[in-house]
């Protein structure tokens, strides 16, 4: 029996790969590892059914035998460990690695979020001009201190893993914005990531499921 | 050697135990390990030697031996890795465990952080006093859904392991506020924790950094 995880019946995001089943697909891609989804309506993801898989009515959720996770970070971690390819196997670095995935997840992530959710909330408010120069600021700090930390290297730390997965899915919330373009390494950082097969792999089975979806309705 | 962390020189929650070195600290009380602080200044968490460390220019890190560690969920979770009493050992309930750490950092405590963000960055604004119930909405949803899903049970899983630890380290962030209280279940998972003698005794340790760099200024 294959892991069985959900995704969006109808992404909001057209099928760009931002719904954050992605992470875990480009996961299992990278590990070679096949995996069943289950799609799930906007609805359906607030139904009892699949509150008690995810108390916070999202996607993904993983499903084997008896497991059930939720948290797209905690999945990828979770086949990170079970699968060779995602996590160096020296003690250290796969604690640093761990380290760069709450990073990516606790640190980065928040601030380029709250653009979105000030756009999806407050975009009709008359402060909201004016609150998004404050936004950008703190994602540039944070992108900042990022382009320094990682520099001229290929990955945040050694081979590519797990952190760099997570990071990239956050970063790629900023393509196409200024605010990404401003770190040519960063934006290196991310199109070397997404040129990887297993990203493409996990894009297009991804883009499929949307299109598929819309030529429905 | 016992490894080392940092911690502020002099904590902006004066000892309330609301800075992130209280998630380090509680999790070697927890289990038991010594562990020594160094204290640094705002100045030097900018300093280039900070920096190597710590690439956001933060606290809480970590170091022994050659290793290097930052982001507190990250060093929560090695301290759970490799010592008895902060994870379950059984495989299934510890990836449940881990993925309640990831919602902690990524699913709560952004909706919370924020609203300190708000006050700090925009509290000066026309538009915070109309900004304010939006952002207490969003938090009184993840709390609504974590509140459902704890119900009447003593720890999110089992028994209290480092995701228990991490979360209430962000639920506290709460502590006094109406929003909170609205849910008995959820404050009196936050009681239950914070009486632990583990939680005490880190409690009291970092006060005591407080209390002795404030009588020196």
């Amino acid at each position: 029996m294959n892991p069985t995880i959900t995704a969006f019946a109808l992404s909001p995001d057209e099928g760009q790969g931002q719904a954050r089943d992605m992470r875990v697909r480009w996961a299992f891609e990278e590990v070679d590892q096949p995996y069943d989804v289950r799609l799930v309506s906007f609805a359906e993801m607030k139904d009892p059914a699949h509150l008690a898989l995810h108390p916070f009515g999202q996607i993904p959720t993983y499903e084997e035998d008896d497991l059930a996770l939720f948290e797209s970070g905690a999945i990828v971690f979770h086949i990170a460990e079970r699968h060779p390819g995602l996590l160096p196997t020296d003690a250290d670095a796969r604690a640093r690695a761990v380290g760069w995935m709450f990073a990516a997840l606790n640190t980065i992530e928040p601030t380029i979020l709250e653009a979105e959710a000030a756009e999806y909330l407050e975009g009709d408010k008359p402060w909201y001009v004016q609150r998004v120069p404050l936004i950008e600021a703190r994602i540039r700090t944070r992108l900042g201190e990022l382009s320094a930390r990682l520099g001229d290297a290929e990955w945040l730390d050694g081979n590519f893993s797990a952190a760099d997965l997570l990071m990239v899915t956050v970063l790629r919330r900023l393509e196409g914005s200024e605010i990404l373009r401003e770190h040519a390494n960063l934006t290196a950082y991310v199109e070397r990531a997404t040129r990887r097969p297993a990203y493409q792999r996990a894009f297009a089975t991804q883009l499929a499921v949307f299109e598929a979806a819309s030529r429905a309705v």
